[in-house]
């Protein structure tokens, strides 16, 4: 992408009425729009990290045999007081409308209800499950409060994966297979080394734990107690001398730190499978009840947290694989054999299918430097006449100083 | 993919409560779900198909210099009252809903007003324009009737395209390249040969016309007068003296048609900048208006519309560009070596990044054919161990007759 092309700038100025860093910075940067509190859109540049981010998570969904979904945002009443989740009293945080007729309509704030109800006429017999299904969707909760940018939205993007299984043996199975999932989503994050699996609240259907997987942060708004010998904690709601026996956790090895929830998952039970009439015959001709989780990871809110702990005073420090782009180009000077290296490097990274943002707006360098930084893309490549044929003096954003290397070198450098 | 992994199933059963082809054929081959009139999830051969149109249309908007945003679906009172568009009474099909502290806000139907929203602070010299800006996005209409499946949604699939311009002419010109790439999406949608040009009302914004692109259909809700030699009509709409002569239209050579609106395009002149205070200052330090225009195609009507047009008594037919599977692969008996052969080819396939269902299912020959044909895959390859070692019996979606071919012609037939 050359910038001369993108319309959007970077902005000096702090934007006033936003208080969380991680929306500061994206609107300073030019990566997102703020509608209203708790509400963004995305500029290009943000909806390039939302879509790389959205893919990473993806391809794992994909490697555990679930398969893609889109279900609809409008959702009818009669299927959640079913599960008597329809209620305002019962569920705080619905939107809610009408169609023209009158009929009430919710805007979905998440989606076992419709799932389970989808799958009804699919799944008869026990040769029908397992059923792993997942969807990237923007979900909507109505939130009393949302000063935290992008990590509390009313609106966010969210992967939600649902599995249904034979029974408690084979949901496990699969539970910590999504669990291993997990782990890779965020070691390709970036966040790998500061995101840990934390024992959490089960919620009213479940007698055990429900997992959570939590960053650490000092703006996160969970407190964990963590193990980081053995790489696991215990949320504070369920900090007692009880869970931590049967977890096995030993509280002199816990040190409390604040985190950012990332993800979650959730041994559902039956409860919604029953309560919305699916069902399975098993090979004995018996009814029988399906086993379903459900397993959560914020997209947008990723994009927030990532920006939050991923940056210094000159602006975003993108991981390489969600950068908006790998590498900035720039060519030192506006003289006509040094453009036409620059672009030559240029058409060669985007040959090779390398993200490359090309600075070739006749402003000064200084401010070139300053927006390389901002953006927070990983290498800046500076052309320019002093250095050989097919050389480029490098920077990574994460370091202090330049070097000069090959093509070559630049282009594994970032493969 | 293989089948015995999908948990959809098709159905010989037709809906009883879809009057709607295109809609009653998806629900029978497991493409989508309908979650009340007007809604539909999109479950895992529809996603797929949903994608494969928006990645078209993304292709052709990328290569006309656009680039892809995220608008919010949750819409702020205020910007829509500068252009007089909240009233329910100004516009009639708005969903709307409100914050917990009562504070009303809508659900995006359109985005004309929070993109130029999003470009103030962006664009403030002549240097900064033209922009041009697209998404593809659920929009969501209150409609009074809802009973077309896909092709009249309360919910639906929309890429919106805006563009800004300097003047008249640079809009005009910016226009014209829109219209391109729209013949280019219908061609590769397949619908080419059936989608007209088409004059329509220029809304309250224009003097002049607007354009719809109508696909031929017996069940469109639009009558369109054909010009079928110079490829251009005109909407009933404004079907009058004085328009066919501005047009250059002869009344003797044109046919009534129903059809389809599957796009449009709208110069909106400077109403929506100007009133939501977005200006550029040119060379000479001059405030000057922004010329505006918008372009939109329906991505989920598209998939009604070719349902709808692509199909017979045996189930869909897919053009092959958008198809779920280009290949529906079977192996004729569940010996082993024939199994083994199959297995290969499959493999073979996905190595070559060809799409191709594998009906691997423990049932009869009969139903593998026929849900073949239901789910409209372009072509079916079956393996038998009476043809030759690299030999596999073809038979298309569109033809009566199999052959016996080469694997290598199998893939020259689908690349």
């Amino acid at each position: 992408m050359k910038l001369s092309k993108l319309y959007t700038k970077t902005s000096k100025s702090i934007p006033s009425d936003e208080s969380a860093n991680n929306a500061r910075l994206l609107i300073q940067a030019g990566f997102i729009h703020k509608e209203m509190a708790g509400v963004y859109s995305y500029l290009p540049l943000g909806k390039i990290v939302l879509d790389k981010i959205s893919e990473i998570v993806r391809q794992e969904m994909n490697k555990i045999g679930a398969l893609e979904v889109q279900m609809s945002v409008l959702q009818p009443r009669d299927i959640w007081e079913k599960t008597d989740r329809w209620d305002d009293k019962k569920v705080d945080n619905w939107f809610k409308t009408k169609l023209n007729n009158g009929q009430d309509l919710g805007i979905g704030l998440t989606h076992e209800e419709p799932i389970v109800d989808s799958l009804i006429g699919f799944i008869n017999s026990y040769k029908d499950l397992p059923v792993y299904v997942y969807q990237i969707q923007n979900k909507f909760r109505n939130e009393l409060r949302a000063k935290s940018g992008l990590l509390r939205g009313r609106e966010f993007l969210m992967k939600d994966l649902y599995s249904f299984s034979l029974n408690k043996e084979d949901h496990q199975q699969y539970y910590d297979e999504v669990l291993l999932a997990y782990y890779k989503i965020y070691e390709k994050l970036g966040i790998g080394d500061d995101t840990y699996r934390t024992y959490a609240d089960g919620g009213i259907f479940s007698s055990s734990f429900s997992d959570e997987f939590q960053t650490l942060s000092e703006v996160g708004e969970d407190l964990i107690y963590l193990d980081k010998k053995n790489k696991i904690a215990i949320n504070k709601e369920i900090y007692n001398p009880e869970n931590l026996k049967k977890i096995g956790l030993k509280e002199s090895e816990l040190e409390p730190h604040k985190a950012i929830e990332v993800g979650n998952t959730f041994s559902l039970g039956s409860k919604y499978t029953d309560q919305l009439g699916l069902y399975y015959t098993d090979n004995n001709g018996q009814k029988k009840s399906i086993v379903m989780g459900c397993y959560g990871i914020g997209i947008s809110r990723l994009m927030g947290v990532i920006a939050e702990k991923f940056s210094d005073d000159l602006g975003l420090i993108w991981p390489i694989n969600i950068a908006p782009a790998k590498i900035y180009l720039i060519s030192v000077s506006q003289d006509q054999k040094t453009q036409a290296k620059t672009q030559k490097l240029y058409d060669l990274l985007t040959q090779k299918c390398i993200d490359v943002i090309y600075d070739d707006r006749d402003i000064r360098i200084g401010e070139k430097f300053a927006d390389a930084d901002l953006l927070g893309i990983p290498i800046r490549a500076i052309i320019s006449s002093k250095h050989g044929e097919q050389e480029v003096a490098v920077k990574q954003r994460t370091e202090k100083t330049e070097k000069i290397i090959k093509y070559i070198d630049l282009i594994n450098l970032v493969k």
